[in-house]
């Protein structure tokens, strides 16, 4: 198979117009999914509610993923950090087949798209967002700024795995988002997996344009380089145009990962230095292929193709000819077949089985989820024959069972924290382990440091950390957060 | 007066010198404070508590920020990130006379020494922290993130102020302050005054090191030219050596402020492009000029000299010689009079009046504070006879009672948010105002974006927006935070 060839894009191509076809019959119909016959107002939705201006270039780039899932034998999963965009997810788990597969009413064929265009964000339905019942989903996108941070938690000891996280830019506006592009200093190319963040400029969110869009390429360059990332540009709105482009630097951005893990899995886990990651900035104009202009003012690459574009509903029907119009541009009839199924020929590039995105195990409970297995914690009560005979720590005391659960869990249990677990005496657990840093250590000066090390509290930020923990647990994992025992105090006091 | 000759240098170093020995006074003593007898168990307090590692560095730091006061008559004032160092304010303030001014029991002789270390993080004393009670401190520093937020705030529409904010190695990590180096987008050179941040590397935080302390000069100037800043570099461990170079780089930094505001202002507000504000970066030893080792361990320079590096107190005196070899390091009797007072050769350095930092007028109630003058409310009630018979929406009729607030306070009330000033409905404020915004400008694309408005919500970051607000209404000023309307939602079905 050619994956560069022009009959490989054009299937991409194809694919990516029904997503985008599934997309906005989300958003406005409930009925008549394909078309068939004149759009009556019983069609339409009362309140389309949700978003359009992320979903075609979230759309695009979840094509081209599927390409290097299939050209590279990949385990990837997505995570849509605008997640507000939930058409993204079902759109593309539904040309794949797993929609189907894990909700069977929603069949493949136009009584199935109706059905699924009829509950998208309608009551009794499923959510305008990413959310727990999306196939394929670990992280919600609702409140910005931890995509990267769940994305990085994923992959920890889980090291075929590479999570692609689209991080849109006004989530890159946030501070939590901003800090955890340090996540890179935490993640050891030996024992764990690989994030591949996508940077998305569509250049606008609600109602202003967005800060890292109006850098330059060099600006961006300088400001990843920095952070110790490897930035690769891609940027159009031509599709045909972009294809190749996009697959080229997607190809160098999974080359790099590949390369990174098979040099460092030479060595031991404890040998290696801190890779350069490659990092894609995506430049595609917001609500790309919706309508061009609304009322004499500019839709696409603008701020106004943030949610719903055009005024149309079911009691508005003046402007129906612009949604058919839009609707249509995507030509439905050569994408799907007389039963409303995806063309086999547009199908077959989709990934197969667990490798497709929405189907892979990582986000349905994990890979190989295991119980955590306790040691018996009255090994390490104190034993005293009268109060006040024996003086001892809570903490310390604690500190020497958390090591042993750390011992009987060396895979699949971590300490996440800010720099708090030597302050607040958790440190017995270093007796068995250390911190997990890949900067540069200074064996005179540090302590606990290493490549690998089953701690992560060498980051003063309380959100990367709370995001690392809950990427890894949502995966099928334990760990708990250490940040202050001031609860602890308490207690000790009562 | 030549600043940076020999002799002025020799001063500085003698002021820092004064207020190292003073903050290391306030941690650990409550008598003797000039060591003039014995040092006896009741000389020393029972519970030394407070912070020593970033103190040194940022003695250093203050005392430079003093000379370029002088040297180009500044009105500059201080923001302490790591605020958890409360001597650093406390001491300079002691040696500039203005904490007597303001707490005349606090003489400026021995006895109004004991007093001030007596009730440094003690009972009924002082906080350890900078605090409300600090002389010309708005920012607490113990939620770290804020810092660089706050110092922009202050300046907004303050053009003739510098904001000076240090802002430690751990808190730069934190998401709220990564977030927070955008803040250049919103700054008017015109209108507003201007920010010197000075990033603290000293290496280290509670138990680990610092991320960005390990990255190269290379990879943080490119960090920060990629956000639009221009570093300045400064490392040593030598203060001798460092202070000619400190003083040339403050140098570079100030005239570049200057020079940018001085270009700008030869434009009207809002028909400048965003200038490249300069950033220092500090490389000092954490905990410099203290212990070197202690147990055979290393202390200065480590993360060990993060808080109370030696272990003396009043009932465990056997290290009391450490303690007295320490302090007399600074060799105090070389700095204070027969009386105890700051000798008048080291003093005459000090800026004067509302010139020194802890006086200025800005961290007092403002600048000019004045009232906000509010519109008439009932010019904007709804007129109706009976429900129902007007149909309006609360969040624009609201709008247009704002709207007047900001035409009647044009130079001293803001709005800011992260971009929901639209979508929230609140847009009538967009008939007398714009969003400031430094960025490029794409007019056929943007709404309401100018270099110069009333509403600051172009980045979507609730850190950033809450931040600015503080520093702008802690100093005298008025604004609020728009973000939701949800509340009034609620309100409206009730």
């Amino acid at each position: 198979m050619d994956y560069s060839s022009k009959e490989y894009f054009d299937k991409m191509t194809a694919w990516w117009r029904a997503a985008n076809y599934l997309s906005v019959g989300q958003l406005y119909l409930k009925d008549n999914p394909l078309l068939r016959r004149t759009l009556k107002p019983e069609d339409v939705k009362k309140h389309p509610i949700g978003h359009w201006g992320t979903i075609p270039g979230q759309n695009f780039i979840y094509v081209h993923l599927n390409r290097v899932i299939n050209k590279y034998d990949l385990n990837m999963f997505y995570i849509e950090g605008p997640g507000h965009g939930g058409q993204v997810m079902v759109s593309n788990a539904y040309l794949d087949g797993s929609y189907t597969e894990i909700y069977p009413e929603v069949t493949e064929d136009e009584t199935g798209m109706q059905k699924l265009f009829k509950r998208f964000s309608f009551p009794g339905g499923i959510a305008s967002h990413a959310a727990p019942e999306t196939p394929g989903s670990i992280h919600e996108g609702g409140e910005l700024g931890y995509s990267l941070s769940h994305a990085v938690g994923a992959v920890l000891d889980n090291p075929e795995v590479i999570s692609a996280v689209v991080i849109g830019d006004g989530e890159a506006e946030t501070g939590p988002l901003a800090g955890s592009w340090f996540s890179n200093v935490f993640i050891n190319p030996v024992i764990d997996g690989a994030v591949l963040p996508i940077l998305h400029l569509n250049g606008a969110k609600i109602a202003n344009p967005t800060i890292l869009a109006r850098k330059s390429d060099g600006e961006l360059a300088n400001y990843f380089n920095g952070l110790g990332w490897e930035p690769f540009f891609i940027e159009g709105n031509d599709s045909e145009k972009l294809n190749p482009v996009m697959a080229e630097k997607m190809d160098q951005a999974i080359e790099k990962i590949k390369s990174i893990q098979k040099e460092a899995r030479l060595k031991t886990a404890t040998d290696v230095v801190m890779p350069k990651w490659p990092v894609l900035i995506v430049r595609t104009p917001k609500g790309w292929t919706g309508p061009k202009e609304w009322d004499g003012e500019p839709i696409e690459g603008t701020f106004r193709a943030h949610q719903v574009p055009i005024p149309v509903d079911q009691e508005h029907m003046d402007h129906a000819d612009a949604l058919l119009r839009w609707l249509k541009s995507y030509e439905p009839e050569k994408l799907f077949d007389a039963q409303g199924r995806i063309l086999e020929e547009i199908r077959e590039i989709a990934p197969t089985g667990d490798q497709r995105m929405a189907k892979n195990p990582i986000t349905n409970g994990g890979i190989d989820p295991r119980p955590l297995i306790m040691p018996d914690w009255k090994k390490y009560t104190l034993q005293f024959e009268k109060p006040g005979s024996v003086k001892a720590e809570d903490m310390t005391e604690l500190g020497k069972f958390v090591r042993e659960i750390i011992e009987k869990n060396p895979e699949n249990f971590r300490i996440f924290g800010p720099d708090e677990t030597k302050s607040n005496r958790l440190n017995q657990v270093f007796k068995t382990t250390n911190r997990q840093w890949m900067e540069k250590i200074e064996p005179e000066n540090d302590e606990w440091l290493s490549p690998s090390g089953r701690v992560i509290d060498s980051q003063l930020s309380e959100h990367q950390d709370e995001g690392f923990l809950e990427g890894y647990v949502l995966t099928g994992r334990h760990g708990f957060l250490q940040v202050t025992n001031h609860s602890c105090e308490w207690l000790t006091l009562c």
